[in-house]
Parts: structure tokens; C-alpha cells; sequence
């Protein structure tokens, strides 16, 4: 038995998009292989006006929702999954091979919304965008050879998704806390460091950025998040209103 | 026991492309998955010249080889496949899912060189461009959506190709003959034809694909194919040098 593939579940999320031009590639990606939810965190203002307004843009492309940051972009997301075409970066995150990873995700459609992030054409995702990312799937590339254009990356990862129509049923599985909520325990995690002096305040992004790759690490069940919540609210008020120094 | 995928034996043909930015694309798709030999037919001239003297062009663009008809691009090649995206279409050709065609070209790759054809932005691949195809390869679209661009395209076949890295063995293989070979056979074919009355003068366009399509349905080995030949020309002797009317 099989279950069909939910491909309004998949939000394609580009951060910081740059060219008009692939802009409108990846739109046109998506409507190709049948994907419609786009957000666009932080686009190049005239870039992304340009290809909204562009004769004949896509309808996933007049549709795209703009955010601020990653954070909210991805926020009822249970599965956020960064793309990356580099090899020899130091990396804090697994790394699959998009064909296992395309299989993971089809899987998580299932049952909750997935993110896919790209990274800008110049520099991709950078460590706090990867730091909101449970795992890291990596475009193939032959050799040393420079990272695709951004409209073909989307291509070939959403054809990776869509390339077995089907995927095979799964078990009722448990719902998983979305990243709105594992971002919430982040940061009530790193305010109760910060306050009790854990994180010096110089070094608090770099430790955000740990925090929240270990906050994912642990897959949280939606129920456990709550738990999770509750308990670091009431550390965080007993913390500010202890006396300082 | 696996043998290495033969990726320097790929021809990718481009036919009359007109945009510089899609041959740049291609280019660079191809360099990305270990592709060197681009082709290109009849290409738009100053598309081409553009493309190729661009800041940072690949070098499978610079070493691009330009044809002026596919038959010559297509020539060393014992299989020809052609690309679409098109369903309404009508076909004489078999065509197959991407995933499958490319598991056959793979096969093949291993004992000799294939083409891989693809069309103009606007109106893909001509009837006449298609009849020196042994089958065709359906790049995945969904619903009615209009065709992919060039360099997507291109992009998501060559990933398909290299998405296992390795073949099964093959058993020794026959030879198999040369498009060039084929060609002849159907021109020596035609000529005949054309000769002894079958073909009209007027009708010779469509009677040359289809008899090109014939041709190659047939699969012919290489020893198989000089035989051919050897009898068509006797033929063709035969009905040039008897009285006409």
C-alpha cells in the first residue's frame, strides 16, 4: 500500500535570494513538478519585485511569502533540511546523499510540513541559517567543481523528490514538535544561560547557533516540546529574579 | 562486480539554442556532474559567441564543438535519444520515463558513445531533428505545465545519470553501428527510392524521417550495418543506370 506524496506540504524556502533570474527558475522548478508553497527570507528587495512582476511569472512566484528571518519562515515546519553543494566546509550537522534524503523527506510529508532551504547564489546558507536546519543534504557535484545555479539545485531536488510518485506507507507515527516550538525552546534555553551567565553576552550567537543544532538534534515528539516549554519558562523566571552578581 | 559510468563517452547536443544564459547553464550543469562533450547544431550565433567568450564560461563550453546539421553532431554515436517535455505531442518514437532511459543509456555508455538531444527553447526538438533518435526520454512535468527551461532540463537528465555512480556489468556486448552509419543506410535508402519512383519528389521530408526512424528501430550491429550498405549501393547502381519512364 502506498500513500500519495502531500507536495503542498513542501515549503521551498530561499534565503537572501539575489538574481531576479533564479528567482524565477526555481518558481518555475516548482510549478514544473508540482510544488507551490515558496517563501523568500530576506530577497534582495528589486530583485524579488523584478521577478514577481516579470510577464508570464509563475503563480508560485506571485504567491511567495516573504519573511524576515529563517526562524519564522520555518516556523510550522517539523523537518527543516538545508542544501549544500560545498564538501569542504566544516560542517555541524549530518549530511545525507539527496537521494536517502529526498526518501526521508517524502517520508515526513506524510504526516507534517517540510522546509527545504537554499542558500544565496554566492555564498549559500550561512551558519546561523544551517543552525535551523535538522540535517543537511548535499547536491552532487563532480570533483571540485564550483555549486550549481540556484534554479537548477531547486531542480534537481525537487525531481529527486517527486522521481518515485509514491512513497511506501508508514506507521501511524508520532507528531513531532514544530520549529516554532523547538526555536521557542531555544530561545528560552539561551536566555536562561545568558541570564545565569552560562553564555558570556560577546559569545551569545555562536552559542545560539549550538543551542538550536542541539535542540534539533534531539527530534522532538510534539508533547515533549511542551514539557520541554514549561519547564524552561519557570527556570527562566526563577533566574531573572534571583538577585545579580 | 560494477563498471565505472563512462561519462566522457556523453555527447549532450543542443539544437539551435537561442538563449546565451541557457548555454551557459547547460555548460555548467555538465561540468558539475563530470560531462565534457557539448554539441552544439546550428546554434544562434551570437548566442553562442556570447556564451562562450563570457567572464568564466566553463571549459566544455570553450570546447564546445559546433555542427551544422545533428546528423553530423550525432555521427559517432550508436544511440541517439532526444529529449521532451511535451505529452500531447503526437510520437513516432517509444519513449520512455527519465529514470528508465537513463538506466539504458548508462548500459550503453559503457561499450560506446551516446547522444543526448535537446531542443530549442521555444519549439523543442523538429520532427527532423527527432527522426535520428532511437527513442525519446520524457522529462517529468507536472499536469499541464509548460516545459522546463533549457538548462534545468538539461540539469535533471544528467543528474539521473549519475545518480548511481556504477552499472551492472554488461556481458560483452555486440558492436553496435555508428549513426553515421545508420545515416548513410537511410540516405542510400531514400536515394534509392526517390530513384525507382516510390518517394515523391514532394514528399521526400516526411518519407526521409520516417525511413531515418525505421532505420534505427532496427538496432543494427556494426557488421550488420556494412552490409546494409553494401547492398544499398548496389541497388542504387542498379536503378540509376536503368532507363527512365
Amino acid at each position: 500500500m502506498t500513500t500519495p506524496l502531500k507536495l503542498d506540504r513542501l515549503r521551498v524556502v530561499l534565503v537572501t535570494p539575489h538574481n531576479p533570474l533564479n528567482l524565477g527558475a526555481a518558481a518555475r522548478a516548482m510549478s514544473n513538478f508540482g510544488f507551490s508553497h515558496l517563501r523568500v527570507v530576506n530577497p534582495y528587495d528589486v530583485a524579488f519585485r523584478t521577478a514577481r512582476s516579470a510577464v508570464g511569472a509563475a503563480k508560485v512566484l506571485t504567491d511567495a511569502q516573504e519573511f524576515p528571518s529563517v526562524a519564522e519562515a520555518v516556523a510550522d515546519c517539523t523537518l527543516v533540511v538545508g542544501t549544500t553543494a560545498v564538501r569542504h566546509r566544516e560542517l555541524h550537522h549530518p549530511l545525507q546523499r539527496l537521494e536517502y534524503g529526498a526518501r526521508q523527506i517524502r517520508k515526513q510529508l506524510t504526516s507534517s510540513p517540510v522546509a527545504l532551504l537554499f542558500g544565496s547564489e554566492k555564498v549559500g546558507l550561512s551558519n546561523e541559517d544551517l543552525s535551523h536546519c535538522h540535517w543537511l543534504m548535499r547536491v552532487p557535484a563532480y570533483g571540485d567543481q564550483i555549486s550549481m545555479n540556484l534554479g537548477q539545485a531547486v531542480a534537481v531536488c525537487l525531481y529527486e523528490l517527486i522521481r518515485k510518485g509514491r512513497t511506501p506507507s508508514t506507521r501511524a507515527k508520532e507528531k513531532l514538535a514544530t520549529s516554532g516550538k523547538t526555536e521557542l525552546i531555544t530561545r528560552n534555553l539561551l536566555d536562561a544561560l545568558q541570564t545565569s551567565g552560562y553564555v558570556k553576552p560577546g559569545a551569545s550567537s555562536a552559542a545560539e547557533e549550538k543551542l538550536r543544532r542541539l535542540i534539533r538534534r534531539h527530534n522532538m515528539a510534539a508533547p515533549d516540546a511542551e514539557l520541554w516549554l514549561g519547564m524552561l519558562r519557570q527556570i527562566l523566571w526563577k533566574v531573572k529574579s534571583s538577585p545579580t552578581g
